[in-house]
């Protein structure tokens, strides 16, 4: 039995991901094993984003996974910001190495390197790559999705001839991620700009999409940095513009990670397990089949097969569970732990009545239909449930934002519901650092058009812009 | 200019690599940056592979990069055979580890520590796993693709709960390989056994498919292990059998890298460059317009969209190369350079008379043909082409292989052509490690169905098969 989400959400997050054989620890400290159910909710994440970004005219390629201490060392906020999470190789082939090699934690400064030389001339930009990766970070205290000492992700680097071209990509990347969340994962995001406490460290600022977890936590999905000369500075990206000046170029990057199969979770999840949307699950629709003796599983076969050539037909990702040592019952509960969005529950009355019955996972009503009709409205029913998630996360969101006009507001708010709270701040990284210290919430971000004119929630200095503040994962 | 591939094979395939933009290394000594073109054919081949892994019920999944050093010392012969080539984190978070960690240079031990606690019983078997990740090998001596410190590969592995299921699973993977590159990448191999000294270490015996570069050098495309029970004595991989006996499970494990990009650009390319097979090329189709002012560009591009329309309906994948910089004839030698199987040269002859002129990659000649009757006949011409590879492929490798009777035959053939060479062998490991020694030729594998009755062309004792030597990468 699962733990109750209400009661111990921690609990409930780490239950669903090893009951519903997401992932688990390995025996190697800090580090994740993404198990087949897991891992192919990714590899769909994956393969719908890959061609999204392919859409931006990004190409996809490879760079090493080791990065030298020197090279690290180059753009000093970067380094600050990295070097205590760095795992190092000290040792290969059976000898002590000249240079300790970093493993990546981000890949700008491999890559630059590498840009340095591919780019001469204007005609050799705008230059936009991309890789699917695995990344190390040190984490001290890890949870399965959301901070592991390895996880994978894509990350989009991307070189540009003048400022503008990098703001450009900088927003494209976004508005690419908040799409993606909205339409693929059901998540309502609110994009903004983050704090400079926040900003990636060797940034000039950085964008997010930020959302919140049906525990009142927020959780950042993905980001988008606006590099600016920074690290073209640091790394010699120059090149001949039209008028054969030298100029140093504009970048950016851009990444989410495997930590977005833990938001999915954490947004979608109820007490019975995952709740996949439609478009991410691994199979829409999972067949159960119901039988007493071989004749009743033999008639069962035959009409289960011309589901299956119909539910083929339309496009859709089909599972039958014909498994002999579980009961129904068993079966039921198991796939609503794993979150198919239907479920077809297929018996002799069925096949009797040329109908089915099924059941969505978000309202886990039973409905019989003919069978025919069914087929007919397959996806218009799934594509439905989809429209029903996104609408009830948008809901969730709108319902857990409120407004703090003064600080005590603000702490009673964190301390009474959790969710994002809407207040105004200065812009002082004091005011940010003594409301983190005293509330535990941080500015997730500065949602875009979050204009008007206020006082700072903590010190009372004018302020031109309200933010969002929360306890985040 | 590109070298000459028959005077000097080995720079002609480095630069062909580099100037194709297919990959380079980076600054990081021995590690390659694979680069769009490079990383877009590997991609093909990753997908494609995918799908016939997935069919044959193996699901993907993702285990750590890191090894302890405890689990690679598990199996005795496995961590000798490795051991020379692992890289070693010692550092990490700002603390010296207490353990070491090896970067996978595969992932046998690392997967098997957790297969052990995931299989309890016969229902939980098989068990099929695969995954797509980085690998890390200390070589001495690289070269781009074909061996470098890390590379990107599939490995899959399986346990079952009889030796029969283990064999049966080691030649499909094998079968799947040559399938693949027999079929996507139009390259004929010979599958087989590996002789016990080219054996993986820690498996009971090594299946290979070995093919023929056209320098006469064999190369190990694909390799598929039966570990039999030696890795689940090493860590205790353990069920209960129908008569609730405990039993040892069997294992397999298989495998292809990013090497077979080189093998593809050594079994196909010319003197002019890489030839790619179509069911692997990034284009399969590159269209290049030739226009002298704006009125000729103009009607081009109307000419041009309907050649794209058309190219979109048949399913083709098709580049149409506008590149103001350059002129047709050095597109011309770009994309032959760049291997693209099918040309279309687009002038205001072609718009003005509804045809197209077509160059094939494979035979380099120019035809002409109505726009209509190209775009009916486009996918059989390119069907066409892939087979063309495939049957000179198999000419190659036949007209290549030659039989030795005697130990100076053997010695004279690769001296004076390289190339297999079919020849009886006992079995003894000195005859093999003094033949290596002589001559530099390998046992590349004991083909299947090499039966036969003849005397070792080294000692003379009796043999019951051929083997195929060769010197190999």
């Amino acid at each position: 039995m699962l733990a109750s989400q209400s009661k111990d959400f921690s609990k409930w997050y780490n239950q669903v991901v090893l009951d519903a054989g997401l992932a688990e620890y390995s025996s190697i400290k800090g580090c994740m094993v993404i198990k087949p159910y897991g891992y192919a909710i990714w590899e769909n994440m994956k393969n719908i984003l890959d061609g999204m970004i392919k859409d931006l005219g990004v190409d996809n390629v490879y760079f090493p996974l080791f990065i030298p201490e020197s090279f690290l060392k180059k753009e000093a906020e970067h380094v600050e910001g990295f070097d205590p999470e760095v795992a190092w190789v000290t040792q290969g082939g059976g000898k002590e190495l000249g240079e300790r090699l970093a493993l990546r934690p981000t890949s700008e400064t491999v890559m630059y390197d590498t840009f340095s030389k591919w780019i001469q001339s204007h005609r050799d930009l705008p230059l936009k790559v991309n890789q699917w990766a695995n990344i190390i970070r040190w984490e001290k205290r890890t949870r399965l999705f959301l901070r592991t000492l390895e996880f994978l992700w894509q990350e989009g680097h991307t070189v540009h001839a003048d400022e503008r071209g990098a703001e450009e990509m900088t927003n494209s990347a976004l508005a690419m991620y908040e799409d993606f969340i909205k339409n693929h994962l059901a998540i309502h995001t609110i994009p903004g700009r983050k704090s400079d406490a926040e900003t990636f460290a060797g940034a000039d600022y950085t964008l997010s999409v930020e959302s919140l977890m049906l525990d009142g936590k927020g959780l950042q999905m993905g980001t988008s940095h606006n590099l600016g000369q920074n690290f073209a500075k640091s790394f010699d990206i120059k090149f001949l513009d039209e008028k054969e000046e030298q100029k140093y170029a504009w970048q950016t990057s851009w990444g989410v990670s495997t930590r977005m199969v833990g938001a999915l979770i954490m947004a979608h999840g109820d007490d019975k397990g995952l709740v996949l949307p439609p478009r991410i699950a691994p199979y829409q629709v999972v067949v159960v089949p119901i039988w007493k003796d071989n004749k009743e599983k033999k008639n069962l076969e035959k009409y289960i097969s011309s589901i299956e050539r119909g539910l083929s037909e339309k496009g859709i990702k089909f599972f039958v569970d014909w498994r002999e040592q579980q009961t129904p019952g068993w079966k039921f509960n198991d796939w609503e732990l794993k979150g198919a969005p239907l479920r077809l529950e297929i018996g002799p009355n069925e096949v009797e009545e040329k109908k089915v019955t099924f059941v969505l996972r978000d309202d886990l009503k039973k409905k019989p239909l003919a069978l025919d009709k069914f087929l007919e409205d397959a996806v218009s029913i799934l594509s439905e449930m989809q429209k029903r998630l996104l609408k009830r996360s948008e809901e969730f969101v709108k319902d857990n934002t409120r407004v703090a006009e003064s600080y005590s507001d603000l702490k009673k708010i964190i301390s009474e519901y959790s969710g994002f709270v809407e207040a105004f701040w200065c812009g002082d990284e004091k005011c940010e650092a003594e409301i983190k210290e005293e509330t535990k919430a941080t500015i997730r971000n500065i949602p875009f058009g979050s204009g008007g004119k206020g006082k700072c929630v903590k010190c009372g200095k004018k302020s031109g812009h309200k933010v969002l503040f929360a306890k985040a994962y």
